[in-house]
């Protein structure tokens, strides 16, 4: 038995999200029925490093599952992408430890938040950014990423429907905003995320930017532990899983 | 009455081409839709520039209709946008003479055509172009797009179904490709296009990128006047009717 590693990207567009669901088509479903065929109908799991909702997108999320086929680790790449449906695509593959898990061992991740700050909708980019064509105080929101960065509780900024039932305590590494003229990129790095938790901080840092929210109302935000006191959730379009980090092997 | 000019982008991939056909959504039905609507019923016919194929995307498609509606010429850009679907915007809109044209008055039409020339198929492209993974002298390919620029005869260079009855002569004043990395974008501009002229173009040059095709071959396929002397029609995701030019007015 031989345990492999893929990076791969995926449109979240035209799945019910990562996980698999009944009747629904999820990335998960897709690429385990390839896997199940490969193996002549023996089902094969896959293991990914966390589930992204519908509609959210992955430039580079990582999975692992066990195979008895004895084919070279180099060949893998190929034989996937071949039966892989169009929306997915398997980028990199490796042959890993035994002990090696998508999820557990995953040290660091990193979100990408685009967003078509312009008027004009694009009818391009309509299913990969969100639409926001309101006026933004865009060094106001790079300011207010600061306090984002860091440890600290994040119940106020994690979905009220969060099954976590340990510490809601994370370590984000780099929140920051890129401009590339009307399309604005969020980066969220960090050491694990809670569900929802970077289209709760995107809300609130446009919330910052258009100024219905200041940098003394996140504070506050942040010392109530309650979700309630945080802006809206922004749309799935938007939100990319960016990579995945683990230790070198 | 009133002759409106619009100029829109739509994203081709959910549609059936743009003109009207029965049973298909297409963009010129969606469009008349919104019209008629705002007509209270009445049959309002949309004349666009010329028509795309399934699956080809306009950034700056043009087209005209007749309204007895007495709405400022302001207000129309927002009327539409709120109720045309989300894979088609209007740009711009404007009042114009009674006898303007939005096909017959066009003297420029702008294509372009996008081919992503890397190994790896990009998922969040697959809609927008031309997934090609083979290596490309693209010094050639410059060189080669000259044979296309000036007044020619384009017969072996139109789909044999083209129905154009009268001369296949035409002017292209520009044919080039732009380098962006691994994206490779061709630009045709001309005084018109037979039907799948620029898909025809641009396969010829990408065969003479791979070698395949030399420029001596170009020059014997317009000396034959006959289709079959190009090579294949390359796919709609990479085409994008990008501009319509017309007479200053």
């Amino acid at each position: 038995m031989q345990r492999i590693k893929c990076i791969f990207s995926y449109d979240g567009s035209g799945f019910s999200g990562s996980q698999v669901q009944p009747n629904k088509r999820t990335v998960q479903s897709e690429f385990q029925a390839v896997l199940t065929k490969m193996h002549k109908g023996k089902t094969v799991q896959l293991y990914s490093s966390g589930r992204t909702d519908s509609g959210v997108h992955a430039k580079g999320q990582v999975a692992h599952f066990d195979t008895d086929l004895t084919m070279p680790v180099v060949n893998w790449q190929k034989a996937l992408n071949a039966q892989l449906p169009d929306d997915i695509y398997v980028h990199d593959v490796a042959l890993v430890p035994a002990d090696f898990h998508a999820q557990f061992d995953a040290i660091e991740k990193e979100y990408r938040y685009f967003v078509n700050n312009q008027e004009a909708r694009d009818v391009f980019r309509r299913k990969y950014s969100y639409h926001y064509p309101f006026d933004l105080d865009r060094d106001k929101i790079k300011a207010a990423c600061r306090l984002f960065e860091g440890t600290h509780d994040f119940t106020t900024f994690c979905s009220a429907k969060s099954t976590v039932k340990g510490s809601k305590v994370r370590t984000l590494y780099e929140v920051d905003l890129d401009v590339l003229d009307d399309e604005l990129v969020f980066i969220l790095r960090g050491d694990g995320f809670l569900y929802n938790m970077v289209r709760i901080i995107v809300g609130v840092l446009l919330d910052v930017g258009s100024g219905r929210t200041t940098e003394a109302d996140i504070l506050e935000m942040f010392a109530q532990k309650d979700r309630t006191f945080a802006g809206k959730t922004v749309p799935a379009e938007g939100l990319f899983l960016w990579q995945v980090k683990y230790e070198e092997s």
